[in-house]
């Protein structure tokens, strides 16, 4: 931790700082420069808590060397977590997996359909939302329970694991029941009470990063859940809010790689609300893959002109398949693979 | 609603189009251009769900001409909302409250001094947080029940009606309990479980603006609690992110003059998280108040250099009370008046 | 300078870097911490160049302590520069200036019609452009030299000081020829040509922030034309890209105390590019004055619907006087008063 | 365009904006609605100046239909634009361009090594400035004209054409005299005195989109050079600004989808300022190619470390030479290739 004293600081301010740094068990080497003094403080093993020093008398600035969070870091775990959501479905080795399904789950006929068309173009995982966040308060709010009966059922047809999204505690106990594993969603990323309660549960968890969140937000989220003792995290890139109208969101890829330096979970990418259009999912999917995700989550309907949410930027099934076809040579260019669909063998390429 | 056709749409995608909305009930009005045509849907009586036209073939953009909000709307309710969070506190009309106190309880010795610091500066209303929603799992994360019954103890003490923060629905019905307004955080002002809880109880809501949150979204997530039945919600602006690390927030004050001419509900303004600097909070709640806020809510600590959190940006007690001095005369200039404190006669300034 | 290193550099890394502080004349403290060893960098006499650092094996980041720019510093100079645009129009001091008129010079008739009235209204000084930055190269450019003209017919008739905007250097000699002060737009704040021009003229310049500059960039931009000789520099805040588009910017009004903490010039605010809002643009104008700005500058057009450009931001003359009172009142609250116009004597408020 | 009324508009209001549509020669269609009535304007050819229409009384809000660019518009011209920038060497194609080499000229024997590598590992251009923009004015500048002579000599050594910055239309006229492919920075996207110089010379031009541009308005910038008769226009995503601190930039890689669709431009990527960051410069090209890019451009040095400028985002060599083996794998997963160098023949991949 650097303390950076105002240029106008006294001497007495200084030595306070210098102080209250001893008396925090640390040892204080102070910088003076031509401008003004700064203030190390060494002999600390991690982040230090500067409310004692930040609001001293000459204090201009507290700049921290160490990370905030400790668990999700590469410097406590320097071997890339593997996260299994199914015998056989693991994200974060050298396969790259496929999440496919449509925003909600609107009947069995729709969710069994399109949990068939996905399997069958190769997808990994189902996706498919049974509580939906809604911005507004009428819109479809999501089948509930009834929803997640219909994704078990539709796990049962085709053998595909289900990930579909909480939004409180009692909806992720009813997940972690019906489910394989549990999504929090952006809007959800700071919802500090929900994320304790999915770390206190033995389910892998898909942790979305909010709207405006920083990189260092979305570590620090995954840390609320590996902190109560759930390791099983998957992180998302799904797009960010920017200035420019001309797509839905801002699709911040650079995350991924920033995300596999910083952190040993592993990330994958939405480019579904990623953009918010149709015809963008397929060349940012490809992106995402190319930047080395882990992954990919994609909305597909069987019939998007007839989705009840999300319609506009859902994957056509036969768009979809030639995706997953584009996915598995970008793939192979960098030295990893689509991983099969469950019980099905690796697919030969090129 | 308007819908844009891409230019290449064919006379068979805007009949489609034009099928469409006649099947839901309204009647279109194609308007064709020199680049494309557009669709007018005339007849609706609010916002209309646009998920079976965005995703027709053809289809370039939808564009609502009607607010996706209806009861918080000043279209609903002309005459501006006054919430009376306690006896004699009403927020909304021509006073301008002014509520202070420290970020977190951390004692009955340091709550009830800052209480009786600011009610003898003029202050409305008491803040404080029992729960206290923290990026970081290890930073301290508030006194739960027990901070709860020291701000019950602190209003006994001074009469200031509480304010504090609820994080979920077991959270809110204990805040509810001890409280006089629920406060719901930046960080879950998307947290719509919660909003539906506290929609669902009899006390009034400050529900604060999220990080990266349009006033639109701000607008959608109040009209969450409004159509539960709690129409008692104050808004507050408090920051959002931007890409200028100069200070911790933008503060955004257009929101205030913007939500006042979009809805009935009074906004009241935050400098103490929408700066996140001590000696900017004054200047930044004079600017709010001069552009019509209904009132501030303002960090205010005995002991700022030895606060658990936020401590540099809290207030020392005299610039708080000379703070609420300038208030008075900013709010004279635009025919307002500080609110008293409670059981005082009102001020005479000038 | 603080040299953070990564937590997996060598110790030849750390020596690496230490060799190469040496090398340029500075002392090296290294300060191991349980992560990471941060470097400092002590005996420099401002900020210092880290392209030789930044880029060695094993470092993490660069943090500097001293800020990049020089003479815009209150380090620099801590007294508050005054800058006079004409005789008795003094930016700085105690005194809000308040400056108005047109965006853009349309004719004779428009301009002195508008100069009187706002005039009248208690103006200090006169603004509307010759030469105007459109999105568009259709749109409508601006009268260039004879919009000069007749700004400079405007000020003969009224004694209002002219400030308007140059375009390239060829413009900026133009404009000091006619004007009182020359004003570099948003949009070429960064033109670091225009800059290096305009520093080499002995005019007062107006210079806007960028739609997406920080306050440091700001000031680096001003650090620009002071390095060339030229210290009469205003600086104005107008308003910065956002993600919400329920306004044409985001009005930052905290840039104003923090400008006023880090540098020494004159900082003032433009309400109607800052809003984009004809009604918004009264409460801004009343919160920049009552956050501490030193003056604003605001369009107004004796007949906005008819405009050529910004008619729907640009207020009515009669909108004008009453800003112009509730100014004065801010102003008082204050302890600073709005300037009068040239050749009156002051205004007794109250 | 579609003039939205505000709720409270009268009879009177809608009939004089009708009245207003009807003067400028086009038909009003008054669309009443359950909460306010709109116009729709039918009739025009391009995108209408809505100046006499958005300040009349009543109304809230216009709404563009049609874009506000013709030129670049894929309405103007279908067919993709492919520039040449040399005999051979051609963006907008099914070719993927490489244009590489350092930030600045530094040195006739740092150019012609950083030539002949780029050239040896597969570059298809080189990129070096001559003119540096740069945020201080006490940062290094760039050589000037002897870079522009330094730059054609490494091109005669390689057969490499040059792409090199222009700051201002004397620096743009030197430019096009010695370089094969003007680049107008980020800073001076807007800087419209400079396109229209650059607009007016027979030269292609590299137009890199601002730090806060969206995509609208590069395409508008774009469009001043056309309008000026240079089509000869490559276009590049180089980052914007964001709230997040963890990279240089955000790099919108969803652009390169969005202009193809809106644009018959080319558009390239510029991986090495759109992150800032070397290790993340491999895996964003990556991305781009995959996302549909025509090219990048990438910052390589012979010797990062002493790099004048930008060292920590240059690439060694021999990274450089592994991305351009990846990009060709890539480029091949989506039926391109990458360019090969002037006068050798396409590179079998595989």
């Amino acid at each position: 931790m650097l303390v950076v004293m105002q240029t106008d600081a006294t001497q007495t301010d200084i030595d306070r700082v210098c102080g209250a740094i001893k008396e925090m068990g640390y040892q204080a080497v102070p910088m003076p420069g031509g401008q003004r003094t700064a203030i190390g403080l060494v002999g600390n093993d991690g982040r230090v808590d500067d409310s004692q020093i930040s609001a001293l008398p000459g204090v201009a600035q507290v700049i921290h060397v160490s990370k905030p969070y400790k668990q999700v870091s590469r410097e406590w775990r320097p071997e890339s977590t593997i996260v299994q959501i199914a015998p056989g479905v693991r994200v974060g080795g050298s396969d790259v997996v496929v999440i496919a399904g449509p925003c909600s789950v609107e009947s069995e006929q729709q969710i069994v359909t399109a949990a068939r068309a996905v399997r069958a173009a190769g997808a990994t995982a189902l996706r498919g939302g049974a509580f939906k966040p809604r911005s507004s308060p009428y819109a479809f709010q999501g089948l509930g329970k009834h929803g997640l009966e219909l994704l078990a059922l539709a796990r049962r047809e085709t053998g595909l694991p289900v990930v579909t999204e909480a939004m409180d505690e009692a909806g992720a106990n009813l997940v972690a029941e019906y489910a394989d594993c549990i999504q929090i969603g952006a809007r959800n990323m700071q919802n500090y009470s929900l994320l304790k309660a999915v770390g206190r549960l033995n389910k892998p968890v898909l942790l979305k990063r909010g709207m405006a969140a920083t990189i260092n937000d979305l570590l620090l989220s995954a840390e609320y859940i590996l902190a109560e003792g759930n390791g099983q995290v998957v992180l998302c890139e799904r797009g960010v809010r920017s200035f420019d109208s001309a797509a839905r969101n801002m699709f911040d890829l650079n995350a991924i790689p920033i995300v596999h330096k910083l952190s040993h979970l592993p990330i994958i990418a939405d480019p579904s609300h990623g953009t918010g259009l149709r015809e963008k999912v397929t060349p940012m999917a490809r992106a995402a893959v190319a930047a080395g995700a882990d992954g990919v989550i994609v909305e597909v309907h069987p019939n998007p002109d007839r989705a009840l949410s999300d319609g506009a930027q859902s994957l056509f099934p036969d768009q979809f398949a030639k995706l997953v076809n584009e996915l598995r040579l970008i793939a192979r260019a960098i030295d990893r693979a689509v991983a099969p669909s469950p019980g099905t063998a690796p697919i030969e390429v090129g």
